[in-house]
């Protein structure tokens, strides 16, 4: 029964489910489902898709992940980064439109079995190759690129470009074709969006209404802007201006099917879908634990895994595209009172119900104030304080930001989540294989020894004591050979070295033979090596190897010890 | 002027350079030169070149590393791994016979640049992420795959074949042809190599040798064999017979040139001329140091890659391929007594005036000779007991050692080592991912805090005190942010938790930013969050960052300082 919890844990919450939460839940989806119908429309556009697939990718894999995943108020769906990461993808792979659509199908398929298989396996930890510089890089330089793409509905104008600097070139030339209606509706929603988004709160708080309240209501902001511009689109008939609109969506349920086999196409996809997954991952989990925290309840990763599985292959059996969990529709969710993941259900059923009913009122849309929409939200990812703060903390870290922030928008998304990462490993593997190593003496008139650096303290020409800061394996084992040897051929009356491993957490194989050679190279010498301090799960480790078999020195439990027992 | 000394190595030898130290290099020499040259024809045959090229890439190289070099003793020139690479390499891009000469010569080009870059780039810790256990996997692969490749030639027939399989399947229809003369000499040679190797020197001893002579006389082995091989194929006339021979060995000096320039082919051998740089210097260095070891001298890793560039480069540029410092030689050049790199600088006169008047003499060589010369060298890289010991140490580095061996012999030996470096840096990553994180209580009547799994401790139920066992950084960020989370939902009564971090040597901007969360987190819960027993770099660090701006939590001194604090 528990495992059964384990693989469903919606039944956990579903046997004691009340009424008053599924009023609270309902409440909540009515909000959701309002913020996320134009999302959806929005985000479709910016992966390159017709709008009625941002619709369907926001009903069933609610559902799924209501089922299988692990967070209460964890909303799923279409998201910003995950979209222009399809777009990419799919355009490197798609010679025509019919072509982007099962690509796209076919990068839900593939990361929901990547996602359900990293579960099985147990393979969350691989998201852990993403460091927070290189995440936060990767989103903010993605923001970037997606307000820059959106730039041409803005204008109405035709540009097309996957990174920056071939969106500039593109752009610059076709300003001259500027559709002076689109631009007029564009940047008056931007503005309209900004306000709303900064002031409408405060000035509704003003005006008397709890913050909660003002909140949930500036969120309707888009919906207001989209009620303007279709009434002026329809009243102006703005479409015969040359203002580009969203056009016929075709209403109906979503084509429940089998995604197309094409193994040539899968395999060409394998690679974007596995980014795709990895940070869908790492930004839904980072959500989900987020508010998970704030009502001190908690979230499986391996579970997690198995939801948003769950979802992207939804998605991918009724038309969709990659989903994850989005940061501010969750936020929305939680704030509105969602005590379960029914409300992720409500709100599946109410997309249902707009894909059903409303898709004709968005036919006169405008895409300008889809851009708008999608401008607003990702300026919000540009993290401008967290590239400064990186820069103060640590150097390392901010050039595996910079990194991944430059080649982002120089090369594409996929080349710099690469970059971040391989660069980030290396950076980690320099710092670790370079650990702090002090010479130690004994400060007088105790039995402490500290750094000879720091401290006045005495030191032996017989003895040497190195302690070592840092876990010994593959990194830094050639390092600490290197050190030992070089300490040794400085010092010709050297009897003895004692290595002090207070600190050292793990001794892996390569490091276990760079302490059989150093053993082994300074007895050639007629130099003894011993040990003193080692932590209980190591020496454990030690006496399970041979080490000991061929090891010559004596190992000792203080180095107070090692100093008397090897005085001359 | 020490600067000078920096850039060439030589000057601090050179000018002290006494007829004592001559004498001693030259008798060394001359009995490396007996060694190396039936094995410069070896491995050119192994990597598929003229047996010259084996010559012209022992002259010059060796020069080169004597002025640029550290290591006093090291002995370079063509060695089996990196022959056995350079074939598959050239193999790939190659199609005719000059073509694959073309890209030896541009691999030891590339190599002797990417060495020098790594040089002054100061790169050398790149070595780093080739751990013991992928070194040693790919050596004994390596070594299995060239007795396997040199089958054909005790043999006598044709086969080809790049991994274990294709040459399997290559070589058993062949063997209806098998030449008996050749496998005659073959065998003998096999056997007569293998006795001379394992009983000669006990046997020399017994008869009077002291040991060290009794050993240079049994390193002399391969030129019996190969004298009498010789006789026995001119006066029988075996050629005749079918039994392959060298043939003809264009006679005098390197053919000193500039290698030709081909962009797409440079191109295309850059990865594997990266590999052969990195295992080259690898093996080298480790070489190097253990015979500087041996008598208290230095090597200087990053003039050492110095000094390996500069004799690729000297290879290039005499028609040479790629060389590195060997074991077996070194060893040798150390043991006859070689005091200076002028040792090597004879060894190429020696080796520079047997290409110009010994050629002839080797015209009647069989291959299949050379071919027992190398299976007995190579099987002796093959360490069985290094894989028992480290599946006896450890799974994880087993684990990647065995995916290294498998993926060499059935896949390729770039691929192999490129397998196993990225598992092992996958294990590595999964291993700090999941630190030991110990909760503490505190021993009744005393000040210390130990592991309450471990021992009979006391806890309180508004006080959680965690132990992390590991410096904090991207890879267990995630982890350290679940386990508190955890631990606080399942405890609510807790007021305050403690992060004890006496084992954490670095906290890098990831994990700074899991403390905030943390942090914020706990807050919004209703929970405190304090650190103890920060160590003082690590404080350094967090106090040079904004973190003391947000953290409203206490930094104690003590773990028993906290808990007095943090009472009810």
């Amino acid at each position: 029964m528990s495992r059964l919890r384990d693989l469903l844990p919606f039944l956990d919450w579903a046997s004691a489910y009340s009424r008053r939460q599924a009023e609270n839940d309902l409440l909540a989806a009515v909000i959701v489902t309002i913020m996320l119908v134009p999302q959806s429309l929005a985000y479709a556009m910016l992966a390159g898709l017709p709008p009625e697939v941002g619709l369907y990718a926001s009903i069933l894999p609610l559902v799924a992940y209501a089922l299988f995943g692990t967070s209460r108020t964890l909303a799923v769906g279409p998201v910003a980064v995950v979209s222009l990461m399809t777009a990419a993808a799919a355009g490197q792979v798609a010679v025509g439109d019919g072509n982007h659509l099962e690509a796209a199908v076919a990068l839900a398929l593939l990361s929901g079995l990547i996602l359900v298989a990293m579960s099985v396996l147990r393979l969350g930890f691989l998201a852990n190759f993403l460091s927070h510089p290189v995440i936060s890089g990767f989103i903010s330089a993605s923001g970037i690129l997606i307000a820059a793409s959106q730039a041409r509905h803005l204008l109405g104008v035709t540009a097309g470009g996957d990174t920056l600097p071939e969106m500039l070139a593109d752009l610059l030339p076709a300003l001259p074709g500027t559709n002076p209606w689109t631009l007029a509706i564009g940047a008056s929603s931007l503005v309209f969006l900004f306000w709303v988004r900064r002031r409408l709160k405060p000035l509704l708080v003003r005006a008397g209404l709890p913050p909660r309240p003002a909140e949930m209501l500036a969120k309707a902001g888009p919906v207001v802007a989209i009620a303007l511009s279709i009434a002026a689109v329809v009243s102006l008939d703005l479409a015969a201006e040359g203002v580009r609109i969203v056009g016929a969506i075709p209403a109906g349920l979503p084509p429940f099917a089998f995604p197309s086999f094409h193994p040539d196409l899968w395999l060409a996809l394998l690679p974007a879908a596995g980014l795709i997954s990895l940070v869908g991952f790492v930004e839904s989990a980072s959500v989900a634990q987020t508010l998970a925290a704030r009502r001190r309840q908690r979230i499986v990763p391996d579970r997690e895994l198995m939801g948003l599985g769950a979802a992207n292959l939804a998605s991918a059996f009724s038309g969709g595209y990659p989903v994850t969990g989005g940061f501010a529709r969750s936020v929305v969710n939680f704030d509105a009172g969602a005590e379960t993941p029914m409300a992720g259900v409500f709100t599946a059923a109410g997309i249902l119900a707009a894909t059903l009913f409303l898709t004709p009122l968005f036919a006169y849309l405008p895409q300008a104030v889809l851009a708008a929409t999608i401008i607003v939200a990702v300026l919000s990812l540009v993290d401008v304080a967290a590239m400064r703060r990186t820069f103060a903390y640590s150097k390392a870290d901010f050039a595996a930001m910079a990194v991944t922030i430059v080649v982002v928008l120089l090369v594409g998304v996929e080349a710099g989540i690469v970059s971040g990462v391989g660069l980030s490993l290396l950076l980690f593997l320099y710092r670790t294989s370079r650990p702090h190593v002090a010479i130690v003496g004994q400060v007088p008139g105790t039995e402490h020894f500290r750094n000879v650096e720091r401290h006045a303290v005495l030191t032996r020409p017989d003895l040497l004591s190195i302690r070592v800061d840092e876990s010994l394996y593959f990194a830094n084992a050639r390092f600490l050979e290197d050190t030992v040897y070089d300490a040794v051929a400085t010092r010709p009356e050297l009897r003895n070295v004692v290595l002090m491993c207070p600190a050292v957490n793990m001794i892996d194989a390569s490091a276990l033979e760079s302490l059989e050679a150093i053993a082994h190279r300074l007895s050639d010498a007629g130099v003894g090596f011993h040990l003193s301090e080692v932590k209980g799960p190591v020496m454990d480790a030690l006496e399970r190897s041979d080490f000991f078999d061929h090891f010559t020195g004596r190992v000792f439990l203080s180095q107070h010890e090692a100093a008397s027992a090897l005085a001359v």
